[in-house]
C-alpha cells in the first residue's frame, strides 16, 4: 500500500466480535482504499465456542485453530488484516508486555480512528477490559518518553461499537453509521462464522432496526447501519 | 437570496444568549452563504439588562427597545437576521399560540440544523424552557395533520450551546466546533452588548478553553471553539 | 364480569401506542380473564396518521374517526376494551379535567398494575406527558381528600413500554415479559393498523430481539417479548 | 426583630413537611436567634390527612383549619413563624400570581439559605413542583427588572431535604447537617402532628441513622442528623 | 439433601456481611427447604475487627479463628453453610485461582440466585471487589472451554444487597423482599456478632425502614424487609 | 513544627499536577501555617514531559531528575513538602508495598483533608488509578487490624480537584474554594514548570473562569479560584 494509505484499528476481545459489531465500518472503509487493522486479543477459544466444544475430542489448540481460521476468512472477505495477541479469555488477562505491544501497533498504523467495545458489559467482562486495553495502549502511545526516537500518536477518535443487550451495557448510539451499500459484505462476513450461526438473524435485526432509525434521524433512505458510541467530543468544521 | 440556499435556525431565550453562546456558528455560516435566523423568545427584558435598569426613569419599553437594537445589531454584524416574538422573561411564558407561530417558521425556513440552549440550568429557567419550546415546535412541524397543506419538516439535528456554568447544568462538549476564522467577528459582536460588558473576558476564555480542548482531540491547530451538546445520534457515512 | 375480575390499565397517548408497545401484555393478560382497559388521550390524529393525510380531502374529524375504528379493533383483537379522553396531539394537553376523569378511572377500576411510555423521549413529546399524567392521576386517586365519599386506591404499580429509540429515552428493559404464546394475537392486532403498516416489521424484530435477550437472561426458551421499565421497586416474597 | 437578624426560608408544599424532613435545621437556627419563616404553598388538605378524613362530616375547610393549626403549633415550637399560600394539593397548583408573592418575600427576607424539597419524588408529584416553584421564585428575585424599585436579591444557596424514599427520588445527602441538640425539639415538633403518628418512629429512625453516618463521615459524635442535597456549589475559603 | 433441592449462593466480602446485609433472605430460602450457600472471600481480619484487636495480645491468626467461629455459628443459625476463601482483606486480593474455585462452586452448586454486594462503596473497596469476582466467576463458569467435561452454569440472576451508605454506592433498592416472618432469626444471627455490637440497632432500623417502603410500594403489610438492586432484567410470564 | 501543627495530604499522579490542580489550596493552608504534603506516585517522566524528550540525548533518569527539581521547587513556592513513590507512569502502575507506604504516610501525618484527582478521565489512566490508590490507602488506614499497635486513622474528607477537560471526565465542581489571595503564589509555581509553559495561560484561565463562578454562586468578591468534587458528604454543623 502506499505511504499515503489511511488506517483503521480495530481492537476485538475475541475473535469474532468485530464482525457482528463493526463488520460494516471496515467494508466501508477497506472499499474506500483504507487499510483496515484487526486486533484479536484472544481467540474467544473458551467462552465464545460452544459449538466447537460440542464435537468430540475437541482440545483448546484446535478450538483456536478453528477459530483463528474462520476469523481470518470474514476479515478477508471485509478487505481487513487481522492479528491476534493469544491473551486468554474467560478471562481475559492483558500483561503489560501485550499491552506495549499494541501500544506499538498504535505508533506503528497511526490510525485516524479506533473501534472497539463498549465501556460496561454485565454479561461478558472481556469486553470491557479489551476497552480500557484499546484507551491505555492509546495513551502510551501518545507519551513522548515512550520509544523517545518515534514519533507520538496525535489524538485518533475512539468509537464504541454495539454489544449484544446495549441498555443492560449503558451504552448509547452517538453515532449511527450508513452501511447500506456493504450490507451484502457483513452479511458473508457473518455466515464464515459457523459457531456461532445462532446470531446471524439477531445481528442482522440490529442492522435493519439501527438503519431504521438512522433514516427516521436523517432524511436519507438507510437500510443498514451500525450504532457507535463516543468516547472524545467530535472536533469538527461542520454540523454533520 | 436563492431557492437553493440552506438554512440554519437559532432558537434563544432572551435577546443576547446567541452571541455569546453562537455567535460562532452563525458567523460561520453565514460566512458560507447560508442563511441564519435567530429567534428570540423575549429581550431578556427584566432579567438580564441590570445596567439598563440601573439608568434613571427606565421603563419596560425603553429596556425592550435597547435590547432590541442591541440585538438586531449584533445579529447583523454575524450575518443573520432576527425575530422577536415577545414572550416575556424571568419567567418566559410561551403559549401555545408562539409555540406554532414557531412551529410556522420551522415550516418556512425547513432548517438544516437548530441551535438552542441546555436541557437543565438551575441560574436560569428560561433556558430550559426555550430548549423545549424549540424542540417542541419542531416534533409539531413534523406532524402531518398540521396544516396539512404543506409539506411537513424533515428531522433536522439539534445542537445545544454551552450555558453559563456548564456542569452545574448537566451539559457536556459533544461537538467542539471550530470557530478561528470568525473568532474576530463573534467578538465584534460581543462588543454591542454594552449592557452586559462584563461577559466579554468570561466568553473570549471560554472560547479559547474549547479551542485548546478542540486542538488536544484532533490533530489540528484551532485558536477558537464553540461547544454543542446533542439532542440526536449523529447518522454519518463517515466517522468524523 | 365477576366481582373478582382483575383489572389491568393501560395509558396510551395516542390511539395505537398501546398496540405496538404493550399489545402482548395486554393480549396475555386478557387470555387470563383479566380486563384490560386501554385509556387513549388522544387519537393521534395530528402526528402519526401521515397515511390517512395523504388522501385527499382529509380532515381532522375523519382522521380521529378512523384511528377510533383502527384502535377498538386492535383493542379487541387484544381483548381489551378502550375508552377515548380526545386531548388533542402534537402536541397533546391535559387539562385538570381530563386528570380528574383519569382519577376516576383509577378509582373505578383499581387496577393491579398500570402500563404507560418511557419517562422521556425527544422525538415526541405527548408521550412522556402521558407518563406524567398516568402518574399523576394515580396519585390524586390515593388522596383520601379526592371524593372523600370513595375508597382511595392502594399503590399499583407502574411500568413503562418500551419507546422506538430506546436508547435516546434513557429507557432500560428491567422486565423482560415472555409474550410467546400470545405473539400471533399482538401481530394480528398490529395488522389493523393499515395507516402504519411500515412498523409491523419493525416491532416484529424488536419482539424478536427481546425474546432472545429474555432467553440469554434466564434459562428458558421465549421467542418473543416485551420490554418494561420500572417507576416502583418491587415488592416480592421470593427472588424472581 | 433588630436589622441584623439573619434569614432563613423554608418552602414546603404541604403544612408538615417541613416539620420531618428540616426540623432540625429550622430548630437549630431560631436557637442561634435567626428568624426562620416556613411557607407552606398548600395545607396538604387532600393528600396527607387521612385520618382527619375518616371523622364523620369532614369538610375541607375543616381539615384545612386543623392542619393550619397544627403546622402553626410545630412551627411555634421550633421556633419558626409559617406562612399558608393555600394553591391547593393532590394535585398542587401554582399560579404566576403564587409564584410572585414568592419572590415578594423572598425579596422582604432575604435568606441566607433555603430549604426545599427534593427534585423528583415518583411518589408525589406536589414536592417537586414546590421545589421548582422555589427555585423560580429565587430567580425572578435576582432580576433586575422586577419591582425594578427594589434592591434584587443576591445568591442565597438551596438545600433540599430528605423525600420520604431517598433513593426512588434520586436524592442524595451531600450534606448531613449535626441536629443533635435539637432533636428533642424536632420530637415535639413531630408530635404535634396527631394526623400522621404513623411517621413518628420513622423520621426518628431517619435521624438516627443520619447521625450514624454522619459520625462515620467525621471524626465526631453526633446523635442525630438531617441529610440535605446542594443546588450550587458551595464557595468556600476553606474544606469545610 | 435431595437432588431436587435448590441452592442459593452469597458471596460476602467479608466474614460478617452476609448476615447483616443478606440474613433476611437466607434464613427465608433455608426455611423453605432451599440449600443456601455463603462463600466468605476474607474474615473481616483486618478491618472489620476493631474490638478483637483492643484485646491485648492479639495476633492475625486469632482474629481469624474468632471470626471464623462467630460467622459459622450465624451461618448456622440462619440455616447456611459458609465457605472461607481466606483471601485477605483491607485490602481484598482476589488471585486467578480463587476466581477459579468460585466458578468450580457456581459448577457445583448451579445456584437459582446470587447475592453480593453493591457495585460501588467508597468506604469500602472489598465491596465491590467481591462483586466483581462473583460476577466473573459466574462468567467463567458459563464457558464451554471452561472445565469442558461439565455442563455449563445457566444464566442465574445476581442481587446486590444493601451498601452501608446506600445513597453514597449509588446503590438503589430495585427489590424489596419481605423477611417479616424470619425477622427474629435474622435478629438472632446478628447477635453472634459479638465484635459489631455497634452494628445491632443500625441494621434493625434498616430492616424497619425497609419494611415500611415494602409497604408503601404494595398493598400488604410487611413489617421487615431487605433491599436488593438487579444486575439483569427479570424475565417473567407475569408482572409482579 | 509543633505537635498541634494540622496537616493537609495531597496525591499527584505525576510531579505537576498538583501545581495546576491544587496549588491554590496548598498555598492557602501553608500561609495559615499548615503542614501540607504532597505525595507524586511518578514524575511524570514518560507522558508529560515532552520538552524534555525533545532535548539530544535525553535519558529517563535525566528527565526524572529535571521533574523531581522542578516538583521540588514549585512545592516549595507553595509552602508544601514533597514526597516521590516513583512508581512510573504511562501507565502508572502501583505495587502493594507502595499502597501500603502510602497508608504508613496518612497514619503519619493523619491529614485533615486530602485533594487527588477526578473519578475518572478518558485522556490519562494513570489520574483515576492515583485517586483509587489514594482511597485504597486511607481506607487500609482505618482499618484496625492494619498495624495493630498505632492509632487508626479516622474519616478525613476527600476533595477532587480539576481535570484538564471536566466535563470528559464526570467531574463537576461541588466547592469552590476562594484563593483569590494566593493567586500570585500559585502563578510563580506555575512558572517553574518550565516544560509545560503551554499550559500556564490555560490554568490561569480556569482560576478565571472559577472565579467568576464564585462570585456568581455567593455574594462575595472572588477573582480566582479552584473547583474541587467532593467523594463523601459535608458534615457540618451550620449550612455554608
Amino acid at each position: 500500500m502506499s505511504s499515503t494509505t489511511q488506517h483503521g484499528l480495530v481492537v476485538s476481545a475475541h475473535s469474532a466480535d468485530f464482525v457482528w459489531r463493526a463488520g460494516g465500518a471496515i467494508a466501508l472503509y477497506a472499499r474506500r482504499g483504507w487499510n483496515m487493522t484487526v486486533v484479536c486479543l484472544s481467540f474467544g477459544e473458551r467462552g465464545e465456542s460452544a459449538k466447537l466444544w460440542r464435537e468430540p475430542g475437541m482440545t483448546l489448540d484446535r478450538v483456536k485453530a478453528a477459530r483463528r481460521d474462520e476469523a481470518t476468512r470474514a476479515a478477508g472477505i471485509l478487505g481487513a488484516s487481522v492479528r491476534f495477541l493469544d491473551c486468554g479469555d474467560y478471562p481475559l488477562r492483558v500483561s503489560d508486555d501485550a499491552l506495549f505491544q499494541l501500544a506499538d501497533i498504535y505508533r506503528e498504523l497511526r490510525p485516524a480512528f479506533v473501534l472497539t467495545h463498549s465501556l460496561k458489559d454485565p454479561y461478558n467482562f472481556d469486553h470491557p477490559l479489551a476497552t480500557h486495553v484499546a484507551q491505555e495502549a492509546r495513551i502510551i502511545a501518545q507519551a513522548h518518553g515512550h520509544r523517545p526516537d518515534q514519533p507520538v500518536l496525535g489524538a485518533p477518535p475512539v468509537f464504541l461499537f454495539e454489544p449484544h443487550q446495549p441498555e443492560q451495557c449503558e451504552w448509547k448510539p452517538e453515532v449511527l453509521l450508513d452501511i447500506s451499500e456493504v450490507w451484502d459484505v457483513k452479511r458473508r462476513a457473518f455466515e464464515t462464522m459457523a459457531a456461532q450461526e445462532h446470531l446471524w438473524e439477531y445481528y442482522t435485526r440490529v442492522a435493519l432496526q439501527r438503519g431504521v432509525q438512522a433514516s427516521r434521524n436523517s432524511d436519507l433512505k438507510i437500510t443498514h447501519a451500525e450504532g457507535y458510541q463516543r468516547i472524545f467530543p467530535q472536533v469538527t468544521g461542520a454540523f454533520a
